[in-house]
C-alpha cells in the first residue's frame, strides 16, 4: 500500500526538533520529494520561529513554510466542545494529547490542498495512539490523501542509527539530545504527557523530575487560593469576572493549576492498538476546569440531560482517544451533547488547595435548583409528600409482580 | 392506599433517636398497633445499647427488641459489589446513603416474617429518595408487606408539633434536640452526609463545623502518607500487607482519609422524586477504595471489559440511587460486572495528602501490561509496527467512503 | 392535590364520543367550570362535525369549541423524527399511540393560554400509560396549568353507573354504546391499537374481528406488490416517483399496507405504571415505512452511525412510550439522530405480499456501497488483501495478552 | 509477522471442496508442512465422508483427519446463548455465520494443542468479517498459535491461476466447479448466506435462484401452520409439545421456516473491515426462534431486565459479528443476559404463513402478565388508580422546573 506510494510532495508536521528534523531530511532522500513544513503553536510552550530557522537551513523554501498559532482555534473548536461532555478516558484521562491529533491532521491536510501536496507525514512511531489519530483524521477530511508515516516504514529502528543518519545529513544535535531522554514529552495548551523509559514499571511511583508544569502539591501554597470560573452555554468565557477568550482562560487556569499542584495524573491505559502503557499527565487548567462544568452543570442540567450526558461520555472519549474525531458517530454524540448546554451559564467558585480543586458555591439565574421544593421548611405547597406514595406504589408495581411471582413459584 | 390499611404490628427501623421515638410511639397511639424495633450498627458510631433502653422505656417488650451489628454483611454484601463497579452517581457521589437502605429493609422484611408483622415503617420524608429506597426494597422482598411512612402521613408539620406530641407522651428530648439542628445528618460505615438549612443555598460555601469525619485538608498532615491495598478478585482484602475483614478494611481506610482530609465532597445532586438538593459527603475510605479499584483494574482489566464497565455505570450508580437495588436490572448488571473481577488481583499503592488520595504504583500477579510490548526500546519483535499500517487502514476504510461520497456529492 | 384544586375554565381532549361527552358534562357539574373542547383530526378516521353539534348541543358555546385537521402537523412533527430513529418498543411496538399524546397536549396547553383556561382534561383511565403521556407533555410545556383526569377522580366506576350518568344528564348514548364494547380501540394516521376484555387473556388468540384496518393475510392479494418510497435527509418524500405531503405518504403507505395485511402485531408490553398489558396493533403504513427506512439507511449511513443509533434507540423509544417527548433527554437523542440523517436521501423498493413487506431492492446518490471495495472479482486495488493481516492482529493483541496471562496464571 | 512464519504443522478447516483442497496441497507445497484437516459437520447439509476420502487421496494420514458432529455443540454453546439476547446486527441480520466462526476456531485450537501443530488456517479471504473471526477466536484461545490465511498470502487471484494449480497438483475439479459460481455461499444449521457477483448490485432485486433453503413466499402452503415452541430458562426444548435436544429444535424450526417461506433477507450490511456488501440470507429455523423468544420473554420478563437487555442487544450482536465471541467483554454481557433468563419459561404458539412468523399467543407458569391488575372490569383493590396521580406529579417535577426555567428567563 502506501510502501509502494512515492509522493511528489508533502505537508510534514514539524516540530523543528530532532526527531522531525530527521523525517524532513528523510522524506527527501527516500522520496526525492518536495517538502512542506507546518508548524503549530498549539500552547507547548515553545518557541516556533527556531523551527522556521531550521526549516530554512535545511532548504525548505519560505513559502513552503507554515507556522501558525492555532491556539483559538484549539481551545475553541476543540478543547471546549470536549469538555462540554466531561470526557475522561477510563476514568481519569483528560484526553489532552488526543485532541490535539485531529487539529494538527487538518491543517496539513488544508496546506496540502493549498500547496498540490499529495501527501501528509507526521512524527508518531507505529506503537502509539497518535498515529491512529493523524491518520483517521487525514482519511476523513481526505479520501485521497496518502500519509506517510516514517517511524513505521524505515530502519532507523534505534538511536545510535537516528543520530548516524543526523550526522550524515548535517542536521544539528543539541547536546542534550545525544544522549536519550529519560522518558518522552508531548505538550500543548490543554496538557504535558510524559511517558516511556523510567516510567516503563507501572509498580515503581514516577519520579519527581517528570513533572514540569505543576509543581509537587506539597511544594504548593500553604492557604487555599479560591477562583470563580463565569460559563455561558457551557464553555468557560471569564475567571474571577473577567472575560476572556478561550485559549487565555485556558492559560490562566493552566497557571492557577499548575501553581495549586493541580491535574497531576499517573495512569495505566488501555491503547486503542492493544498493549496497556503507563503515562503521566499534567493537565492543570483541564482539571480545574472539569470541575467547574460539573459544577454549573449541577444547579443547570436537567437529571434527566444530565445522566444521558453521562452514560453518553464513555463513548465520546473512547472515540476521542481511538481518533474517531472527525467520524459521523463523535459528531452525532456532539450533537446531543451541545443540545443539553444551552443554559449551562452562570457560575462556580473552586477552591484550589495542594493539588485539589473542588468546586464549593454555583449559582446561576438558570438554576433549576429550587429552595421551595427542597427545603426542611415549610414549602408552602411546593411538594406534596403525599405524591410519594403513588409514585412509590407505581414504581414499585413491577417489583410486586416478580415478588409475588417468586413466592407462587418457589 | 395505605392510609387506609390498618396494621396489627409493625417493624420499625428504630435508631433511638427523637424522631424514630415519637415515629414508635405515634404508631401506637395512631394504630394501636404493636411494635418491633430494629437497630442496626451500620457503622454509624453511636452506641446501640441506648437504644435499647429507650425501646424499653417506651413499653417495647424485650423480645420486640432487634439490634445487630450488620457492619460485615453491609460492606462485603453491599459496598463492595457496588465498588466493584466504581459506581458514582453524577460523576462525583459514592452513593453512602443510598447503599444503606436496602440492607436495612431486607432485615426489617426478614424480622417481619419472624414475628408476624404485617407492616414494617421507616422515618425517611416524603421529599427525600430514601423513602423510595426502604419502600422499593421492602415491596421487592415481599410483595405482601405493607410500608408505613409517618412523615408522609401525620400531621406533625412542624418542629413544635413534634416537640408537643413528645412532650405529652413523655418522650425524653435531649437538651440539644430542642433547638432545630443546623443541618440533618446521616451517617454508615461507608459515609456521613449533611443536607437541609444552613447548606440549603448552593451558592454559599458549606461551613466548617458541617464536615464531621474529617479533617480539613488544611489541618491533615504536612507529610503524604503512603498506604498499601490488596484486592482480591476486585475486593479490597488487606492494607499494608495485613488481611483484614471487609468491615475492618473500611474502618481502617476511614481512618486514614479522614486523617488526611480524603472524601469531602460537596454537591448538588439530582433526586429520584425530581427536585435537585445540596448535600456534603464524606467519604474517607470510600474514596481511598475507588482510587485503588481504578489502579488495579488499570492492569489487570482489558480495555474491552474496562470500557464496558465505564459504560453500564452511571445506569448502575443510578439504579442504586434510585433504590433498585432489588431489581433484575441491577442483578444483570452486577453479574456483568462481576463477570469482569476474576482477576482484579494485586494491591496498589495510594499517596495521600491534604485531601487528595492517588495512586502512584500498582503491581499484580495477573498484570495485563506488558513492558515487553510497549517499550521504547528494542522489542525484539513482540510487536510489529507495519501492522499499525493495515490497522489504520481498515479503520479508516469507511471514513474515507463517507469523505468520498462528500466529495462526491458536494 | 389536584383533588382540591377548582378549575375555572378547562380545555378537554374531545372525541365526540359518549366518555368524552359524559367527561365534559361532569366537569361542569362537578366544579361548575367554563369548558372549552378541543377535537383532533389524527387520522382516526372519524368525521368531525359530529363532535362540533354534540359540543354545541351540551352547551359549549361555538367560540369554545375548536376543531382542527393536524394530520400534517402529527407525521412532519412527531411520526417523521420518530421513525428517523427506527424506533420500537419492546422489540416491536411502532409506538403508534404513544406519539399522538404530546401533539394533543400541546394544542391543549396552547388553547389553554389563548382563552384563558387554568386546566386541561383527558379521557384516560388512571391504569394506562396515555394519562402519563398526556400529562408530562402538559406540565413541560406549561409548569402552571393544571391537569384534570376524570377517571381517577369520579366514582362512576362502572358501566351502568356511567350510562346513569348519561341518562341523567341527558347525554344521547347510541345503541351500540349500551353494550360494553368487547375491546377498546384508539386509532389515529399511525395506528389502531385494540386492547381490554376478548383480549386480556394473552394465551388465547386475538379474534379476528378485533382488526379494523388490515385485511388478514390470508385475504391479502395473492399477487405480491412493489412499491418505491423515496427519502430525503431521512424522510419519506415520495411513493412511486410520486411526491407528496407528510401525511399524504403516510395515507398511501396506509392503503398499500392495509391491503396486503402488513403490520399487524400481537404483543404483551410493560406498561410505564408498572403492569403488563395485551395490545393487537395494526401499524400498515408504520411498518412499511420502517423497513424502507431501514432500507435507505443500509446503503448512505455509515457502520459508526447506525450502531450508534441502534444502541440509543431503546432509549429513544423507551422515553417517548412513557411520555417524555418533551424532555430534554429526548430533545438530545433526536439531535444526535437527525444529525445522523443528512444524506439518507434516495429510494427503495419494498415488495408487499401477504403480511410482510421486505426491501428488495435499493439506490442512492449517497450510497456509501462500494462495489469496487467489495467485489469478488479484480478490485483494481481499492483494497489492499494484506492490511486486513495488520488489523486482525491488533485487534487481537489485546486478547493474546489476555489468553497469554490466563495460561501464566492457570 | 506470519508472513515469515514457516509452520511445521497445520490444522486446517477442510470443507472437502475445491478452494479448502487447493489450500491443503498450497500449505503443502509453499511451507513443506504437515497438514491436519478438520471438518465439522455444522448441519450445513453436506456429507461428511467425501472430505475424508479427498483428504486421504491428497496424502493426509488417517490419524490427521478430523471429522466430527458438532452440532449439538453449536446450537447448545453458540446459538441458543446468542438467540437469549435477541441479537440482530444492524436491525435485521441474525448473525447465523458469524456464530459458527469461534466453535470452529475452538476446535482448530484444541486440535491443534493435541496434535501438537503451531497453526491452524483457514480458507476465508483477505476482504470478508471470517478471517477476522477465524482469528480473534483462535488467538484469544492460544495466544501462541499462528494462523495461516492462504488468501491474504498466496498470488492465486483469479479463478484460472486456482485451476491451474489444481490442474498442476493433481486436485479433481468438479464439473459444476470449473466455470464460477454466480453467488458465494454459506451454510450451517442456523442459516444460509449467499453473496457476491449476481448479488453485488443492491438496486438490483435478488434473483429467485439464489434462495436454497425456504421456498419463496409465493409457493408456501396456502393454509397457516400453528407451531408451539416450549422454553426452559431461555431456550427451546420442545415443539409442540415434544421434547427434542438443541439440534433437533433447531432442525425442525428450519423444515417448519422453509416450508412456509420464513427468514429470507436481503440486506446491506456494514463490515466490520470497512466496506459495506450485500447478502441474502435464509434463517428459517431462527427467526422462529427469535420471535418465539421474544413471545416468552414478554410475559416472563420484567420490564426493567427486558428494557436493558434491548439497550445491551446491539453492542452484544455487533461483538459476535466482529468476531469478539472469546471476549472478557461479550462474557460480561453473556452474563448479565443469562442472569435474566433464569424464568423464561413457558410456552409460545406461532402462526406460519406465506414468510411470516407471528407470536399468537403466549402462556407460562412464571408469567408476570397480571389479569387482576390490567383488568377493564373490577379490579378489586389490585390497583389504585389514585396512585397515578403522584407517580405523574414526581416524574412531571423535573420537567416542570425546567418549564418554569424556561418561562422565567425568556
Amino acid at each position: 500500500m502506501s510502501a509502494k506510494f512515492t509522493p511528489k510532495k508533502v505537508v510534514l508536521a514539524y516540530s523543528g526538533g530532532l526527531d522531525t528534523s530527521i523525517i524532513l531530511k528523510w522524506l527527501k532522500t527516500e522520496y526525492g520529494c518536495e517538502v512542506v513544513t507546518f508548524t503549530a503553536d498549539l500552547g507547548q510552550g515553545e518557541e516556533l520561529e527556531p523551527a522556521r530557522k531550521k526549516a530554512l537551513d535545511m532548504g525548505i523554501p519560505a513559502e513552503n513554510i507554515y507556522i501558525e498559532d492555532v491556539r483559538e482555534e484549539f481551545v475553541r473548536d476543540f478543547v471546549f466542545p470536549m469538555f462540554r461532555a466531561n470526557a475522561v478516558y477510563e476514568g481519569l484521562y483528560l484526553l489532552g494529547t488526543s485532541i490535539a491529533r485531529p487539529l494538527i491532521s487538518k491543517r496539513l491536510v488544508e496546506i496540502a490542498a493549498e500547496t498540490g501536496a499529495d501527501a501528509v507525514a507526521h512524527g508518531a512511531t507505529g506503537k502509539g495512539n497518535d498515529q491512529v489519530r493523524f491518520e483517521l483524521a487525514a482519511y476523513a477530511l481526505n479520501p485521497d490523501i496518502k500519509v506517510i508515516a516514517p517511524w513505521r516504514e524505515w530502519d532507523l529502528s534505534s538511536r545510535t542509527k537516528l543520530l548516524e543518519f543526523a550526522e550524515a545529513h548535517q542536521i544539528e544535535v543539541a547536546k542534550d539530545k545525544r544522549g536519550e531522554a529519560p522518558f518522552s514529552v508531548d505538550a500543548n495548551l490543554l496538557h504535558t504527557s510524559s511517558e516511556g523509559k523510567v516510567l516503563e514499571d507501572p509498580a515503581e511511583m514516577a519520579p519527581d523530575y517528570v513533572y514540569q508544569r505543576t509543581v509537587a502539591p506539597e511544594d504548593a501554597p500553604e492557604t487555599p487560593e479560591y477562583v470563580e470560573v463565569g460559563f455561558e452555554a457551557g464553555d468557560a468565557v471569564s475567571i474571577n469576572g473577567e472575560a476572556m477568550s478561550p485559549a487565555t482562560i485556558l492559560t490562566k487556569l493552566n497557571e492557577l493549576g499548575g501553581k495549586h499542584g493541580c491535574g497531576r495524573l499517573d495512569l495505566v491505559e488501555g491503547r486503542f492498538v492493544g498493549m496497556k502503557s503507563r503515562g503521566v499527565y499534567e493537565t492543570p487548567g483541564g482539571t480545574l476546569l472539569l470541575e467547574a462544568h460539573r459544577g454549573i452543570e449541577s444547579i443547570t442540567l436537567d437529571r434527566g440531560a444530565a445522566h444521558l450526558k453521562d452514560e453518553l461520555m464513555p463513548r465520546y472519549a473512547e472515540l476521542i482517544y481511538n481518533g474517531f474525531w472527525f467520524s459521523p458517530e463523535r459528531e452525532m454524540l456532539q450533537a446531543a451533547i451541545d443540545k443539553s448546554q444551552t443554559h449551562v451559564t452562570g457560575s462556580v467558585t473552586l477552591k484550589l488547595y495542594k493539588g485539589s480543586a473542588k468546586t464549593v458555591a454555583r449559582s446561576s439565574d438558570y438554576s433549576l435548583y429550587s429552595e421551595a421544593h427542597v427545603t426542611f421548611e415549610d414549602d408552602a405547597g411546593a411538594y406534596d409528600q403525599k405524591d410519594a406514595a403513588g409514585f412509590i406504589q407505581l414504581n414499585a408495581l413491577r417489583l410486586k409482580l416478580l415478588a409475588a411471582r417468586d413466592k407462587r413459584t418457589k
